[in-house]
């Protein structure tokens, strides 16, 4: 299945508010410590199989520095909104979980995934364990100085990408026994399965930070920046897992034809079936184990159809609008700079 | 793994309320209406796998009843609290969702499992859908007449009632391998696991129900009403499905003996060393396959350390203390009478 999976990715999130995000997860799984605490210390990097800490984190913790990069930009107060990004981390990690489940993964970051090392059984539990922490650390919230009324606001934001995200993943998992997905069946996915959670995670940083949004005209903005920052990020992605440096995304080129995912550049070529030998195509994706040569000619006929090239049009157009939608909040430039910055970290600043 | 399964429970939950509440469900998922939303209205017994309609509910709606039966017994509005007994039966499909995936249970009512039609992958996915459905259902009560800050103290205390189920959960998973748990164990880990949303549907009724009640009393006393009758529901359920009579129940005697399954009378006997050969006890329930005259030689094991009466003890206690809280609420006899009712029908009308 489809997901940008960050460590390969060949840029480093800036490490705004690092420690602060972290102690925040910290203390919200260790306030209910039980057995199954162990199961998610371990999936967030803090500690081995064995229950020793380890002390380098891995989580790049995206989700949770755009949601308080928005809300600085909105002149909120960060300490405030905290609960808010946490929460964003723990449900993009309960779908982590769930995913190298559903996906058969048996490292993540390299190492052994959660049903690996407990059986699936455990990890799916251990998933909806952290999906109702993540739950328990919004409502808190309102001990942070935001309204009640607030805290419901973004209580539904989160649940609401919750079902998006499950929505998308409903989509890419059937997808798999499918041949005749389109483009836009795709955009569609990701659009739920990636972008809405980016989306909620700008959204609700400014929805908490803006003291003035009565019409709510910013979140809405913030939320669209979110939403296109989303597809920029996954659409490169894919180029990235096609035509990668080994050395940068510490995957073999080639590696998500290897997979058979149907990503964008696929799904071009498939669409494209008047240049290339779209049943010759299908017939060499649809073997069970893809060979290098059978690798190398299914890249051949994706350079024949430029299919490199519509997508990385995709990326630019995503990042362009979402460096509008940015500039649309009549927010001063020298606030939206560090989101201006990330933007061109995640989808590449060679445009 | 255990846990109650109402459809094979020889008892009505009265009708109370059915149609408001089958309504409320059907209204939440279908605001919704994605593809996944197929595989939720199938689990919830309204459509067939092709998507057809089907005239019969399946569910007893036993969570969300007692929800309303704690609000009407304290005064409240049932309109105003339909959103949280939804929340709660939704979260009690969630759990059933993931339960039939993590012990492989192939059927659920004599229809095929969500994972058995669709595979595990959309089944962990449809899980947490329904999950996110219940978060987005609870907060409604905000715009059913209940306050934002009412509102908030709702979802935590269902989050809560989530975690609390998944810590439950990973223990009996737990214990499938180890070879000593102890009745303390068990007592401990259904606590969590069935015990847990029952005392949190009825909080959550006489919560949102009671018009006065500023320390909280009337909301503790309803919660250890409904967690002392979740004790003695499931207990109840494991003597059925021992000794439990098959046109009742639907299945065999000693149905759970050939399951292995690790149920208060079996780890009551185990405890029981002096008594039993509990050596042969071991080795005939560590097997893989348990044959039928197995099953009765551990019965007779069983039916030797009076381990039937030991758990049917168990039941008559946890109802007399269910049955001690409601009396000690203060609320008038004849306002509890259904809740009185509804306690006796759960755990056998015999005492």
């Amino acid at each position: 299945m489809t997901s940008a999976d960050i460590s390969n990715f060949p840029f480093e999130v800036p490490a705004f508010w690092q420690e602060e995000i972290t102690a925040e997860l910290q203390e919200a799984i260790n306030e209910h410590n039980t057995d199954v605490s162990s199961l998610l210390r371990y999936h967030m990097g803090w500690e081995d199989a064995s229950g020793q800490p380890k002390l380098e984190t891995t989580g790049k913790l995206l989700r949770p520095k755009l949601c308080l990069l928005a809300c600085q930009a909105t002149g909120g107060n960060i300490q405030q909104v905290l609960p808010a990004a946490a929460a964003l981390e723990f449900i993009h990690n309960f779908s982590l979980i769930h995913d190298d489940i559903e996906d058969n993964s048996q490292e993540r970051h390299h190492r052994a995934t959660v049903w690996k090392l407990w059986g699936k059984a455990q990890a799916i539990n251990a998933g909806d364990a952290m999906f109702s922490i993540a739950h328990i650390e919004v409502l808190k919230l309102q001990h942070a100085g935001i309204s009640a009324r607030k805290t419901l606001s973004a209580a539904g934001m989160l649940s609401k990408a919750c079902l998006n995200l499950c929505e998308g993943q409903h989509m890419d998992i059937s997808y798999e026994a499918r041949s005749d997905v389109t483009t836009q069946d795709y955009l569609n996915m990701i659009t739920k399965k990636t972008a809405a959670l980016l989306a909620t995670a700008t959204a609700l940083g400014a929805y908490l930070g803006a003291v003035e949004d009565k019409d709510g005209r910013i979140t809405d903005r913030f939320y669209r920046f979110g939403e296109y920052l989303g597809l920029a990020f996954q659409i490169r992605d894919d180029i990235l897992g096609i035509w990668g440096d080994e050395r940068q995304t510490g995957k073999p080129v080639g590696a998500d034809i290897k997979k058979k995912k149907k990503t964008l550049p696929v799904l071009y070529a498939l669409e494209k079936s008047s240049v290339i030998n779209s049943k010759e195509f299908k017939e060499i994706h649809s073997r069970k184990l893809l060979e290098g040569s059978e690798v190398t000619k299914i890249i051949g006929m994706l350079d024949k159809v430029n299919a490199r090239k519509y997508t990385q049009e995709k990326v630019e157009y995503y990042s362009h609008q979402a460096l509008a939608q940015l500039e649309a909040t009549g927010i001063q430039a020298a606030k939206l700079a560090p989101l201006e910055e990330i933007t061109h970290s995640l989808v590449g600043r060679d445009y």
